[in-house]
């Protein structure tokens, strides 16, 4: 059991580097950057909060364990740009040796567990998968719009690629929360915080 | 049905202050003091990998949506430093204040089942209610320890005093724990990172 429960700190002392990885969007407050680990506690609660607007049937325990897990990987990988061509082409190979890496300080057992939750969120096959999918978008939009589209100015990004990108996610998991973020790019649009 | 999403959308907002609520402990590489999103975050992968150490049967989504929601009153109230007794003496009625305003933003029946939870993990009368306290404990205790004992330092805090405020708590979660953080506290004391 010793080294059983050692393997275990390891992983959850080397998953405090999430902690550390930075993501594009700011705080609603516009005061910093999110990082990884408070992207990933907000997405829980917003599981919890909005589970209701789910579409299909789905197991809340297993969206909340999907979102928490789900960046783990960037502890290595880095964040990944939603609207970066090139670096998204990289990413799977990448994300995937670190998944190895990350959770492979674990106990087999638990190595395969939390592999499969991960994988689970990145094939979005799963009721709950994309219910989790749809949230992960769904926060950075809200951020982009109430930081007068902070990350989209800074990077270029367009009406079209925001809904290129995340109308077939967050509808496949929410028809509802699609509806609201549609409507919150309309009057980002509106006022001048993205450009149509 | 608008103005019940309304009113969710108006939580997940507020609650993003969280993330500005910094704890006197520090991340295990010491470059900064952690924050209650992230501390919460943690707690609930914590969850998923200690679990089988928690005593009597739990049921591991519940201490996962207490570990979610259990610091999200300290948006109004602020963190409490364990080792204040005058300020924990105050903590209570400041801390059902704001619970009553912010889980109060939720519609009727969201904002008693957030309460219910919130007193739940405060009351620590549910075994999951004690497992997840135990996490709470367990984290500073692994974070001082890694951190050459920077809060204990900082605030003249003595083995005495760590054992006391954590060893009834941990232990009532997980004998296992206990033993550990026991084990932990006794190389801090050799090191010279935690006054006897």
């Amino acid at each position: 059991m010793e080294d059983r429960l050692d393997r275990q700190l390891r992983f959850i002392i080397e998953i405090d580097k999430v902690k550390a990885v930075l993501r594009r969007t700011r705080l609603f407050d516009n005061s910093r950057h999110e990082n990884d680990a408070e992207h990933s506690w907000h997405l829980a609660v917003m599981a919890l909060t909005l589970r209701e607007y789910a579409d299909g049937q789905i197991d809340i325990a297993r969206v909340i364990e999907m979102v928490l897990v789900h960046d783990i990987v960037e502890a290595d990988a880095g964040d990944t740009f939603l609207y970066d061509e090139t670096a998204n082409e990289a990413k799977e190979e990448i994300e995937r040796q670190a998944a190895e890496r990350i959770f492979g300080l674990l106990p087999a057992d638990q190595k395969a567990w939390f592999a499969s939750l991960w994988e689970e969120f990145e094939a979005r096959l799963t009721a709950e998968a994309r219910f989790a999918a749809a949230l992960d978008r769904l926060e950075p939009m809200m951020q982009n719009a109430l930081t007068a589209g902070y990350a989209w100015k800074r990077h270029n990004v367009r009406r079209g690629q925001v809904v290129g990108k995340n109308r077939p996610i967050v509808e496949a998991g929410s028809i509802a929360l699609w509806r609201f973020a549609e409507g919150l790019l309309d009057r980002a649009v509106e006022s001048g915080h993205l450009e149509e």
